[in-house]
C-alpha cells in the first residue's frame, strides 16, 4: 500500500511520480470505505483527490497556509497530513473533526464551516505575512457554490492590485450542494464548455432586441456595444481580470501533470492568481457520480450499492416542513419559498416541483435571501425562507433592518436549531432564541412535536401578520403528546400538566426532555407540572405569572445558549412583577460545543433529562 | 418659483422643459438653505439633482418603485413627492426622517439605511410583480461605494436571465463617504476615464512579466490570453455583462437630456438593466465640491463660508480613540486598523497618515472586514477593526464563526454604540450589547469616560488575548469622574461610590447618567452606591454578589435593549446565587427607536436621569 507511505506532511512528496495515480485509487477506494462505515461528505472529497494531491506536491504545510473553504472537503488533506487515523473517529465526540481545525494539526491554518470565508481569511494570512516580512504561500480553496456568497466578492474587490502572491483556488465541480444558480454560475459554465461568452451575447442580444429606434445617444452606445461583442471572444477568466485578479484555467482537475503545473506556476505569480480547476463530484465511485447530492453528507451505507444502512421510519422535522408547504402552497397562491442553496437540506425539493414559479434558490447568498424576502413581502407575496439556525446568522442585520423593522410578513422556517450532532462547532443552532428574541417586532415560536409545527406553519401563514420565526432541531419529529393540540394563539402557552411544587417551562425539543424529568420527579415524590412554551417572543405572560405563584420552583428548558434566551426572558418578567419565586435556568453552556451525536452531547452540556433532574432534586431540598 | 409648483408626486412632468435647468438650480438652493440649518447629508444629495429629476419625469411613483440605496440621497426624492415642508423639521424627533420611510410616503418603496440592500428588495419586489401578473417598474438607485457590499453581488448574480424589467441606476460619483477602494472601483474609474481596459491590461501584464518560462501549458493558456488582451478592448460595462446583467452607459449625470433618453430606453428592456451614471458629489456648492467628506453629513453650516456654525470644544469618543490608536500604533509594531468604509468617522485617518501599511479601508464590506481581521491575527497582527455598532451587525456571523470560535485576538473598537440620535431608527447601537454578549470567547466592554476607554484600549492590546470589544457612544467624550482611575482587569468592576440602600450599576455612558440619579436619591435622602460595570462579559461576580448583600435595591443601567444585554447577565447571576434582592433593569425598549436628539430620545425611552429616579423611588417605597 502506498497509503502506508503518507504518515506526515511532506511525505507524498517522496512518492514516485508514476505512482501517484495508484496513490489516487487507493485514497478513494480509502474514503469510500471508511466513511461507508462512518458516514460523512463522500463526494466534495472524491472530487478533490487529485487537486489535494498536487496542493501537498507543490506546497509545503505546514509552512504555505492552506484554508479550505466550508472545509467538508478537506479530507484527502487530513490523510495526507498525517490523520489517516482519525477517520475511525470521524465526526464523533473526541475523534476527529469532519472540518479543518487549527487545534488538530498546524496543517489546517484556519477553521472553516461556514461558506465564503477563505478569500478574506486568505487575504488576512496575505497581509500578515507581507508587513512582517515572511515568505510563505497562502492557498484558499473554494468550490463554484461558494462563490456565490458576498464575501467572495467583498475580498476579491480586496485583491486587486496586491504585489505579493496569494492563491485562489477555484474547485469548479458545477455544484453546490445541488445544483447552481445565477449569472456567475452560467459564466464558469459557458468557460467550461468552451462556449466563451456565447451565452451572454445571446442575453444581451434578447435584450437588445426590445428596444426600438428612439433615444439616438443611448443606441448609438449600444451599437457600439454590439458590435464590440460580434468582433470578438472574451477570454475565459476575463471576468476576474476585470476585479483586477489574475486568471489561469481552465484546467482538468483529474490531470495530475497539468495540476502539477498550473501551481508551479501560480506560485510565481507576483499578485493574486484565480487558478481554475474543473472537478467532478463523486469522482470515482459510481453512486456518487451519479447522485452527487444523496453523497454530498452522507450516513453509513453499503457500499456495492450505495443504499443507506439505516433506513428511515419516522418522519423528520422536514419532512413535516414539506409536507406542509406543498399543502399550503396550493391554498395560498401568494406563499412562496426561498432557500439559499438548501433546497433538498431545508426540505423544499417538492414545493420546487409543485410551484416552480413561487420557488427561490438564490444560492449560497443568506444576506440576500432574507432582504429578498423583505423585498417580496412589499411586493404582495408570503415568503417563507427555509434555513438552517446556524446559517441565519449570516442574514441577522437584514432580519433587523429589512424584516422587522418595516414590519414585513416574512415567516422564517429554521432548520438544524438546537444541537445539530456530527458537523459540530460551526453548525450547532444553539444561538437563535438570543440573536432573534433581541429584535423587536418578530415573534418567535418552536413547536413541541410534528403536529404543532404544521398548527404554527398554518397560524403564521394564516393568522399572524408581520415577521415570525419558527425553529425546530435537526433529525426525526417528536411524534409524542398528540393528545395536546391546543390551538395556536399569539403569546399563548399551553399546559400540559398542572400540578404543584415545581414548574417545568419548556421550550419546543425540551418539551419532550421535560416529560423524562417530570417522570422522575414524580417518582422521587415531587408534583410536577409541564408547560409547553410555544412562544419565546412574546413571553405568556399571564400564564408565567399564574404558575410562579402556584409553584415553589420554575425550571426554564431551551436548547439554546443562556445569554439572552428565553430563560433570561422569564427572569425579565418575574423581576418586572416583584416574583421572587427560585428559577434554574436549564440552557447550553456559553461556549461552542463540539461534534459528536446529539444524545451524547446533550449529557455532555447537562441538558439531558438525567441532568436535569438531578439540578432540580438538589435546588428543591436547599428550598 | 418653480418649486411652489413641486407639490405632489408628478407635479414635475408638468414643469416646462426648459424650465428644468432653473427647477434643478432652486432645488440646490432650497438644499443648501435648509441643510445650513438643520444639517443632514447634503453632498451626495447635490450630486444627484438631475437623477432623480429624471427618474419622476420619466417614471411614475408611487405606482413605479423607487428603492434608494442607504437613502441618505433621497433628499430630492422627497423634494420632488411633495414633503419639502417636511426640511424645517428634517432628522427631528417627530420631524421629517433622513432616509426613505414607508410610514412618510407612499413614494418610498422600501426603507434603507444600510448600504447594498436596494438590489435584494428591488428584486424581490421585481418577483412579486412578475408573480402577481402586475404592470409597474422598479428602479433601485444604489452609489457606487454600496457597490463594495457582498449584498449588490449576490443579488446580481439573481438578477441574471430575468425576463421582465428592472433596473439598477450606479449612481457613481467616485466615492463612498471616503474614497473608494479595490478593484471594482478601478474598473469603473477606467470606464469613467475612457481607459476602457489598460489598466487592468497593465495589471495583468505585469503579473505575466514574473512567470519564467516554465511550465508549457500553463503558459501557452497565458499566452493566448495575453494576446487576446492586446487584440482587444473590453467594452465598457462588460463586467456587469458577464454577469448576464445589461448595461447602459456612462450617462453624464448633469445632463438632463441623457438622462432622460438613457431612463426611457432602460425602461423599455426585458430583464435586468444597469444604468451607469456620473455624477459628482456636492456639484453646484462650492465647498462641498471641494470637501465632499466634509459635506457628507453635516451639521449645520455658513453658506458664504461652508464653515460649522457649531465649533467643536471637547473631544469625541472617536477623537479618543483616534490618539490611542496613534500612539499605540507606534509603540506596537504588528498593530494594524481596518475599517469598512469609515475611515473619517470612525477616526483612522490620522493612524492612515501615519501608518499606511498597516491600514487597511476595505470598503463598505463588514462580513469581509471581520474575517481578514480574523486571518491577519492568524497570521501574526494585532488588528483592530473600528466599526459602528449597528454597521458590525453584519459581520455577526463572521464574529461567532471566524473570530471567536478560533480565540483569535481582534479587538473590536465599536462607535456609535447605544442612541446616535438624527440618523434614525437603522443606525441606533441599540442591540451589540445582546448580540455580543451571547458569543462564547468574546469579552465585552464599555468606558465610563475618556480615560477609561484609553485604558481599556491598552488593556486590550497589551495584556489580554483573545477576541474583544469596547463600545462607546457617538459623541463628545465623558471627561468627568476623572478621579476614579482603577487599573483594568478582566472581568473587575469599579465601586465609585459605596454606600448603602441602592446600588446603581451602569454600564459605560450611563455611568454619567447614575451620578445624576445619584444626586436626585441623596436629595430624597436615599444612601446611593455606584458600581462602574467596566465588563458586561465577563461580569464581575463577587463584586455583584458583595453589592446585592449590603443593598435593598440593585438598578442596572445600559444603553441598550434589554434581551440579552447586562441587565439579564446580572439577573442570571442573582439567580445562580439565589439571591433575592430586588433588580430593576434600565434599559431601552423592545421597540426601533425613531430620529431624534440623542437627550430627547433618551426622555422618550425613559432611560434619562429623571426617569430613571421616579422608578426607582417608586419601588424603593414598596421595599
Amino acid at each position: 500500500m502506498l497509503l502506508d507511505q503518507i504518515n506526515q506532511p511532506g511525505d507524498i512528496k517522496k512518492i514516485d511520480h508514476s505512482d501517484l495515480p495508484a496513490l489516487s485509487k487507493e485514497i478513494r477506494s480509502f474514503l469510500i470505505e471508511k466513511l461507508s462505515v462512518t458516514g460523512g461528505h463522500l463526494a466534495s472529497n472524491l472530487g478533490v483527490v487529485e487537486l489535494t494531491m498536487a496542493l501537498h506536491i507543490v506546497f509545503d504545510p505546514p509552512k504555505d497556509k492552506l484554508i479550505w473553504d466550508v472545509g467538508h472537503q478537506s479530507y484527502v488533506h487530513k490523510i495526507l497530513t498525517g490523520r489517516r487515523e482519525g477517520f475511525d473517529s470521524l465526526r464523533k465526540l473526541g475523534g476527529m473533526s469532519g472540518f479543518p481545525k487549527r487545534s488538530e494539526s498546524d496543517c489546517d491554518a484556519f477553521d472553516t464551516g461556514h461558506s465564503s470565508t477563505s478569500l478574506s481569511a486568505g487575504l488576512g494570512i496575505v497581509s500578515a505575512r507581507d508587513l512582517l516580512g515572511e515568505d510563505y504561500h497562502v492557498v484558499s480553496v473554494i468550490g463554484d457554490g461558494s462563490f456565490t456568497g458576498g464575501m467572495v466578492y467583498e475580498a476579491l474587490n480586496n485583491a486587486a492590485g496586491r504585489k505579493s502572491n496569494y492563491i485562489i483556488v477555484l474547485n469548479d465541480n458545477g455544484m453546490s450542494i445541488s445544483e447552481n444558480v445565477g449569472g456567475l454560475s452560467m459564466y464558469l459554465s459557458d468557460i467550461r464548455t468552451g462556449n466563451g461568452y456565447t451565452g451572454l451575447k445571446r442575453v444581451t442580444e434578447d435584450a437588445l432586441r426590445q428596444i426600438p429606434l428612439a433615444g439616438e445617444w443611448a443606441i448609438d452606445r449600444i451599437r457600439q456595444t454590439k458590435t464590440h461583442l460580434k468582433s470578438m471572444i472574451l477570454p475565459a477568466g476575463s471576468f476576474f481580470e476585470q476585479l483586477g485578479v489574475m486568471y489561469l484555467g481552465p484546467v482538468d482537475g483529474s490531470n495530475m501533470d497539468q495540476l502539477i503545473r498550473v501551481f508551479q506556476n501560480a506560485r510565481k505569480v507576483q499578485g493574486t492568481v484565480i487558478v481554475h480547476v474543473l472537478t467532478q463530484k463523486g469522482k470515482g465511485y459510481d453512486p456518487a457520480e451519479r447522485m452527487p447530492s444523496r453523497f454530498h453528507g452522507t450516513g453509513p451505507f453499503d457500499i456495492v450499492t450505495g443504499l443507506p444502512k439505516k433506513k428511515k421510519t419516522k418522519a423528520d422535522w422536514t419532512d413535516i416542513f414539506s409536507t406542509v408547504m406543498c399543502k399550503e402552497g396550493g391554498r395560498i397562491p401568494n406563499l412562496c419559498a426561498i432557500t439559499a442553496a438548501m433546497a433538498e437540506g431545508t426540505g423544499l425539493r417538492r414545493f420546487r416541483g409543485m410551484y416552480p414559479d413561487r420557488f427561490f434558490d438564490v444560492g449560497i447568498a443568506e444576506q440576500h435571501a432574507v432582504t429578498f424576502c423583505a423585498g417580496l413581502a412589499v411586493g404582495g407575496m408570503l415568503p417563507v425562507m427555509a434555513v438552517y439556525s446556524s446559517f441565519l446568522q449570516r442574514g441577522f442585520d437584514q432580519v433587523i433592518h429589512d424584516v422587522c423593522l418595516q414590519k414585513l410578513h416574512v415567516v422564517f422556517c429554521i432548520d438544524r436549531a438546537g444541537l445539530v450532532g456530527a458537523d459540530g462547532e460551526t453548525h450547532q443552532g444553539i444561538f437563535d432564541l438570543s440573536y432573534l428574541s433581541l429584535i423587536p417586532n418578530l415573534t418567535v415560536l418552536a413547536p413541541k412535536n410534528k403536529w404543532e409545527l404544521a398548527d404554527m406553519m398554518k397560524w403564521a401563514f394564516h393568522r399572524h401578520q408581520g415577521p415570525c420565526a419558527i425553529r425546530y432541531p435537526r433529525g426525526t419529529a417528536y411524534d409524542g403528546l398528540e393528545e395536546f393540540r391546543a390551538p395556536v394563539e399569539l403569546g399563548k402557552w399551553e399546559v400540559l400538566y398542572d400540578e404543584s411544587d415545581i414548574c417545568l417551562l419548556a421550550v419546543g425539543s425540551m418539551v419532550e426532555t421535560a416529560l423524562a424529568v417530570r417522570k422522575r420527579l414524580r417518582q422521587n415524590g415531587y408534583s410536577t407540572s409541564i408547560v409547553n412554551c410555544r412562544f419565546v417572543k412574546p413571553l405568556d405572560e399571564e400564564l408565567l405569572v399564574r404558575m410562579a405563584g402556584e409553584h415553589k420552583l420554575l425550571v426554564t428548558m431551551e436548547e439554546n445558549v443562556r445569554t439572552g434566551g428565553f430563560g433570561d426572558h422569564v427572569l425579565e418578567t418575574l423581576e418586572d412583577r416583584g416574583i421572587t419565586v427560585p428559577v434554574i435556568q436549564i440552557a447550553l453552556p456559553d461556549d461552542y460545543i463540539e461534534h459528536g451525536s446529539v444524545d451524547v452531547l446533550k449529557q455532555e452540556t447537562c441538558i439531558d433529562a438525567d441532568s436535569i433532574y438531578g439540578r432540580i432534586a438538589a435546588r428543591f431540598i436547599g428550598l
